[in-house]
């Protein structure tokens, strides 16, 4: 029985490293897709692009080791309630990748014509919400409640750049039609990076579910908040 | 025993039946916030607003239910699997909701204006999304790999029609600056609309896996294919 207990205890252990592993790939896929950006740096995308395939393989494995957690050993209380975040955050880290490919995709269009504007608040919001994700990982391995409420409270300043870069750069359309396919491109990269913030925000609060025993989901009112 | 089993078919089908009214209210929310935006109607938002409520309620209910089974049922194999997919369900039904809300906030922002084109595409657009919601369930509760297939296969026109509406909005745009932000409002619909279609995309390939056991979303490469 001992034998088996430390047998499990390895498995979740297991699946911790794998949940690290994916999230350090999706995370290291904004930082590249936003260098591509800002240093017009083509090749970049090519290891975004590799980075995503390891990020799918991944959310395949770690869905496939929970499952067989769950069958085999079927878990109770705190272990099942790990278990299940675990499947929960794996679908988000997923969504982060496919997020980050989708910023590269616009910054494909930004790099066929000469640079809009000097980009400054962008790679700081995006800087934001890449800690944002790092560290709601972290509080997940360590069971941190504060560190996953810190994650939570800075998404008001990933907000915050949102609606501030949208109002620059609509601006900038409004000045010159030349400029709107650019303009445009830039506000969906700053909505991307929204959403990227928004699953680490869903990370968090599955982390504090999962150490509290209670969901603080909907009664906190975050989930329904994403802004437009 | 024969009493027990036949409680956990009864906890099952109660599962089934509260994802069908979960997703139900969602579709409704999508038929409602277009409503708004073609006729111009401000009081459906209210009601729009008041089935998020519900949604939410509603997911909280299905996660603790499926919760509550794992624990006490300890279920292997197809049970298990349809356990899995419906959390899985639930948390994609739950992201349609939001997105329907995200559809009425640009909607606040074009009803402040007089419209600026009349509306064909994205009227059609959001009902075969809403369609494809409406038959992923149907294809969840009847076990229909071929139905969950025919949705897969609509997503394409999903994205056909978004790229559509993308186009003719960025002419307004480059055409007239006092168009710009009723254009791009239509736009952030058209890509609402988009993911409403591809999370039904993601339940159908739940649906597949659930069915066959064999997992269709990387192989396949649908997942990763969200248009930027």
């Amino acid at each position: 029985m001992d034998h088996l207990v430390r047998q499990f205890d390895r498995d979740l252990d297991n699946l911790k490293q794998k949940l690290l592993r994916m999230a350090a790939t999706a995370e290291l896929m904004i930082k590249q897709t936003i260098s591509e950006l800002v240093e017009r740096d083509r090749d970049l995308a090519r290891d975004v692009r590799a980075e995503e395939q390891e990020v799918n393989r991944l959310q395949l494995e770690i869905d496939e080791a929970a499952m067989a957690l769950l069958a085999t050993q079927q878990p109770v209380a705190a272990d099942l309630r790990f278990i299940l975040v675990a499947i929960r955050i794996n679908g988000e880290i997923e969504r982060i990748g496919d997020l980050a490919i989708n910023i590269t995709q616009n910054v494909d269009v930004l790099l066929e014509q000469p640079p809009l504007k000097p980009l400054i608040d962008i790679p700081m919001m995006a800087d934001v919400a890449q800690q944002m994700v790092r560290e709601s990982l972290h509080a997940f391995v360590r069971r941190d409640v504060l560190q996953a409420q810190n994650v939570i409270a800075n998404d008001d300043k990933v907000d915050a750049f949102k609606n501030q870069i949208i109002r620059e750069l609509l601006t900038y359309m409004m000045g010159d039609p030349r400029s709107i396919e650019r303009a445009l491109a830039l506000i969906l990269i700053a909505r991307h990076i929204e959403r990227i913030a928004d699953h680490a925000t869903n990370i968090a609060q599955d982390v504090i579910y999962m150490v509290q025993g209670r969901d603080v989901r909907h009664p906190k009112g975050r989930r329904e908040e994403t802004p437009q």
